[in-house]
């Protein structure tokens, strides 16, 4: 098989951490170098300094505005991931007496599962795991008494999404560790949201989490201060020194995503590119994918070849015309290409031409 | 007062985050922009990635290589800071039959007992509160069947260090977050050692912590995944995703450690460097240290001016001459000089020449 000829540019479809625009790089870099002509690096700056707060400030500022988050919620910057969020939520919003709901739809939601279980009650509504998690259950009932309802709203491991949230009048919380700020979140029903940062808002290292007050201080058992979100609200997530770097670079993505119109144009842009993909994985003998088309996520899509003898092929193609990050998550195999707000069509054009260039050549 | 002409070079005497090394900004600002040649920002690249793969085997044998660990102990990179180890290591180590002593020279270690109580009976061997935490405690008694002796190796707040650890056959916790690479380690005499990164090992955002690994598993209570440390150690560290550049930061600093000579010529530079400055504080009839001489720190100096109405003309004058985070800690006022490792001795003598010239102007 003839292969193009080496390119220079690299298309990076790596799942998390993942693509950041170019600008946010190029900024970024400078700073680690002279902060703001401070002539100081962002990395030895205090936390305490007026030049830090003002960081810590837009970059809230900049959640809020981008995802129309109102004053009945706080908007908190953390550490530990979504992992660590897994039991935060329930160990601070999961009462004794009443419990939560959890929807299984893969890895992460199962990892969910088994931490909240710790600190109450937890009603399995419904999961997609005898079916390879390929679909997003619906239809399912839910009892009003729960004390909130628990999806992840994307499944990066599997590439299927919610498109359309649960039918409830239970208060959501939500893992949108690979949607956030690509879709607009209804926030009459949620109680909570969380993502770690290192999908579409910055570099690992960083969690956001924006929660309901008034849902708060209503569990009775021992919270160690670090763990309670009250400890970190009247703070500014400052009780103790934050992440201050992948704090400012995911400051930086946001200014950009504002620039470019915000969650709205986001959301218009990866449907552009989801379908871009799709169809072609549709049209293509060689691909097929792995997910139900009405569940498929415009931030991962997982696929495979037909033949599968034509991996070491299609791995080879990818890595000559720069496409990074293509392999599967280890647990599932096959392909994922993961297409987050960062990412230009123009890249997914490439893997697509790929794609074709296989089917030309080995089809 | 005529004040030296503006300088462009800073001293940063900032208590955490704080100064690193200018080889260590240069490399890492180029790595934001293209680590290693390979097309990709650090802050992009998947941290199941060999690239990366590779960086966290070099910084965990960085830190056994630095601080000469055994293999009976396992190193960890985690997040959180030493905050969240507060509880974690009571958590993991403190069992409900037995308790830990605790000793309390300053806000640190007062907020680790407070955190630790929750797991079990603690015993405060010594304070020196009711001093203005002035000294480090010696010679109390510390009974032979506690669970372990939980001590605050330097603190970063009031400016005291031990200089020897308490004698005890009990094994000992160290919260060694601003002193860590400062000094060696008596392994066979430590439980457990923590450090929060942002003083002497690298940006803030990553928390390091080396723990005997016979002393866990023997507590019986329930531990969430994350706050279980046998969770990450047969993971390196990855159980979830790391905080890459706040780790890789702290790699490239530990390389150039290494390269200085490593932590034994660093504590000779450390103590050379706070000589020269307690010299000036003693000598200098404008200023005067806050702490018991034999008690103090080799990387926090805090001092006073003894005439407080020149303090604006101090501060005015630490600004011209680029010296840059000399203000105490908003709890305790006054000045406060941090002289980490990557801290040269000329910057703390630009520091004792303007003590100079304040008192040839003002005194």
């Amino acid at each position: 098989m003839e292969i193009p000829s080496q390119v220079q540019v690299k298309h990076n479809f790596s799942a998390g951490p993942s693509i950041l625009p170019g600008e946010v790089f190029a900024k970024a870099s400078q700073a680690v170098k002279d902060f703001d002509g401070s002539g100081l690096s962002i990395l030895e700056i205090s936390h305490r300094s007026s030049a830090w707060t003002e960081v810590m400030e837009e970059a809230e500022s900049l959640v809020r505005e981008l995802l129309s988050v109102g004053d009945d919620f706080a908007v908190l910057f953390l550490t530990g991931g979504a992992s660590t969020q897994f039991f935060m939520t329930a160990m601070n919003l999961l009462d004794s007496e009443r419990s939560a709901g959890y929807v299984d739809t893969g890895t992460w939601s199962a990892k969910a599962i088994k931490e909240a279980q710790a600190f109450g009650q937890l009603l399995e509504l419904a999961s997609s795991k005898s079916d390879g998690y390929r679909y997003i259950p619906k239809d399912f009932d839910i009892p009003n008494d729960l004390n909130y309802v628990h999806i992840t709203s994307n499944n990066t491991v599997y590439g299927t999404q919610y498109h359309k949230l649960p039918s409830t009048e239970v208060p959501l919380v939500l893992d949108a560790s690979s949607d956030i700020f690509g879709r607009s979140i209804p926030w009459e029903r949620i109680q909570a949201v969380y993502a770690g940062a290192q999908k579409n808002m910055g570099p690992a290292g960083v969690t956001l989490v924006i929660i309901r007050k008034s849902a708060l201080g209503k569990v009775h058992r021992h919270i160690p201060t670090m763990l309670d979100y009250r400890t970190h609200i009247p703070k500014g997530s400052m009780f103790n020194t934050p992440p201050v770097f992948p704090i400012y670079v995911s400051m930086l993505n946001m200014r950009w995503l504002k620039k470019q119109g915000g969650v709205t144009e986001m959301s218009h842009r990866n449907a552009a590119k989801a379908k871009l993909l799709y169809e072609e994985i549709d049209r293509n003998a060689l691909f097929r994918g792995t997910v139900d088309p009405q569940d498929r996520s415009t931030m991962n899509a997982n696929f495979l070849l037909t033949k599968s003898e034509l991996e070491s092929d299609f791995l080879a193609l990818c890595d000559q015309m720069g496409i990074v990050g293509i392999k599967g998550h280890r647990s599932v195999g096959g392909f994922r290409a993961s297409m987050y707000n960062a990412m230009d069509i123009a890249s997914v054009q490439v893997l697509v031409d790929a794609m074709r260039y296989l089917e030309d050549h080995k089809g």
